[in-house]
């Protein structure tokens, strides 16, 4: 505790953290359910995220990161008898964990498609037509969420999340909101709101019906500490008796490392203004978020100049998916290759630019059109080097194969 | 570098790790099969352990404590359209992680039992006996070995463990080594040999035809240090397609905890003798190895001076696995509570004693044998208070129900 090097604040939540940690150790085993004074501060920090809803400790699980905990729920939700026939609807374009996750369980992939012409906007009509046309072959059971969106960018409105939350009560749908980017909002007319606000303020009717798991994650943010794989997920309204054999079930790896679920700790209990670390803490997520704010405007701009690439604005999250225009010719060198046409296209961008990015088809996209993921993680002057090298490329490709 | 409140081959160390390390921070994600380095340093250790028998860093994957690794093996191997026939040998008595793994992937357990009436050694006429009655039902595709044994406690013989292998490759089964407690063995006439080394041993016949995969883990031997989650496994002779597969499986979780790839580190590169913190590490080391050993002879010796229970030589890893006499009015009184009745004892011990113990049946045994899993991790006093308990409680229990 006499180390100058760390401000007082920090000692103190550090030497709290491992107090509650067996033999005051983070090489210690937890609680499966990870260790309980961060719990109390992961249900303190929902409850003021949410405007003072409370959050129950009992109802947070921490995780091995958000993925570990997005494949729990939805292994523990794909069982009984009809397992194979349980259908988990996810957004398309999605983040691959998904169809991943629901692959190795065996269940149905049910798709419902994003509205690109909306910035990729979710319409309720669509998850109707999806659920619907679903229960033909399979029992759908689980309504997956991004928000905001990954690959997608997108931030919900109030009002829809109102809409999904109505839909999923209508449909007895388990509502699964993955939001790791909760912090990663920048469009100045979007603001975050948690499935779990917008769920207690619709009344009772809803908030003591609708079985809802929400999760975070250290990884994303304005933090990006994601090698120490820390993340949590609070569930509500899961029937007592699943929750024991959630319990049981994730008892059998032990517990989620410690030293992620301290980070988690510090995600959820930043320096408070009157301590030592506040100013700096401030001024750092500050910096952060706003350049990142300003990297996500600035890909959307360039992006957008050049011809044949279109791409909505980055609400949120990390990343730019511009949809992209490949011509005929390409299309036909692809199915030659037997490759995806985006799949080519990203391949020829890495081997004449040394830009790496991710192919549309990877996360799905409406049949016919073609996209890419790219992060906005890098450092603004490189950034700009490598959109103004993706323009270069892009407007040589459709020369080539015009 | 300049803070002296470490030795600096500890800060080298530190060092040479952060620098494998995206943006050299533990916070960074790792590639899915881990930190190259640490993978390097894993086979370098295993070249060493074998006598020099090589290892490759590319059969090295760094895993979410050996939990994560053995579950990701399995399930890998349960897959394709059979899968639900798919049959896993393992010990009885076992450790539950095996039988959890097993029936979450809907998969069948086939039990081969340990021979308690000589020290729980395995036994290949068993393992024939249990193959060849499973093949009537199932398709046995994997033999799980845990050596040294847990919660049984035996180290394996060289000659056993050459018998073994012989057998998986004579039945073309896939071979799972669980050697999580290689540093721990405790018996002077026994020596741990990794199942590695004597496939390598046994000529090229096996070590270019058996398939094995080896686990070892940062939570157990002389530094227990289990909430990093820490683990590696080793897998030989594995299809290039199926690795391929593996690969991809595990990147659907990102990547192990960095934290814990860097404890793995520390595990398999300790001080060597003209660093700085040696002494002190082998001071310490050799400290917690022969208090274990003292502490594993004493509860032996203790166990088998009550009446009514028979402990075998805790040889190996951290447990007695003692064999208690139920009176048949403690069996009449257990199955009025709808109890096995190892539970009803272990739950008694814990009312009268606070002391909680482990019944046998969740471990698996013999039927109409009961035991109860005690660890052998309290300091040398209070586990002999400990004992003193058990042994009033164990002479009450009998008296009461006889």
């Amino acid at each position: 505790m006499d180390d100058p090097s760390f401000p007082l604040d920090a000692k103190l939540r550090a030497s709290k953290i491992l107090q509650s940690c067996g033999g005051q150790s983070l090489g210690s085993y937890s609680s499966s359910q990870g260790v309980s004074c961060i719990r109390e501060n992961v249900a303190q920090y929902i409850m003021q995220r949410d405007g003072g809803i409370p959050a129950d400790p009992d109802n947070i699980y921490l995780t091995t990161g958000a993925s570990d905990g997005i494949a729990s729920i939805l292994k523990i939700l794909v069982s009984g008898e009809e397992k194979s026939r349980t259908g988990i609807m996810i957004p398309i374009p999605q983040y691959p964990l998904y169809s991943a996750a629901i692959s190795e369980l065996d269940a149905i992939q049910v798709n419902y498609y994003l509205d690109e012409e909306n910035c990729w906007a979710l319409d309720v009509n669509e998850l109707r037509r999806a659920l619907y046309q679903a229960r033909d072959y399979c029992n759908p059971k689980v309504l997956c969420i991004i928000n905001p969106g990954n690959p997608t960018g997108q931030v919900q409105s109030r009002h829809c999340i109102e809409e999904v939350i109505h839909f999923a009560w209508e449909e007895g749908l388990f509502l699964l909101a993955d939001e790791v980017y909760q912090d990663n909002v920048y469009s100045d007319n979007c603001k975050f709101h948690s499935f779990k606000k917008v769920l207690y303020e619709m009344g009772p009717e809803y908030f003591t019906n609708v079985e809802l798991a929400s999760f975070h994650s250290t990884s994303k943010g304005y933090m990006g500490e994601c090698g120490y794989r820390g993340g949590y997920m609070e569930v509500v309204n899961l029937h007592r008796d699943i929750a024991a054999q959630l319990v049981k079930m994730l008892s059998v790896r032990l517990c989620p490392p410690v030293s992620g679920q301290a980070a988690m700790d510090v995600v959820v209990n930043p320096p408070k203004p009157e301590e030592e670390s506040y100013n700096r803490f401030i001024r750092e997520k500050e910096a952060v978020l706003s350049n990142l704010a300003y990297k996500a405007k600035l890909t959307e701009e360039i992006f957008n100049q050049i011809p044949g690439i279109k791409c909505n604005p980055l609400q949120g999250a990390m990343y730019a998916f511009p949809r992209i225009f490949i011509p005929d010719k390409a299309i036909q060198r692809a199915k030659e290759l037997r490759m995806a046409p985006d799949m080519f296209y990203c391949m020829q961008l890495l081997e004449e630019t040394g830009i790496c990015v991710v192919p549309g088809s990877g996360f799905g996209q409406k049949e016919g059109t073609y996209h890419f993921r790219m992060t906005i993680l890098p450092a603004v002057e490189k950034l700009k080097t490598l959109l103004q090298k993706v323009k270069e490329f892009h407007i040589k490709f459709l020369d080539e194969y015009s």
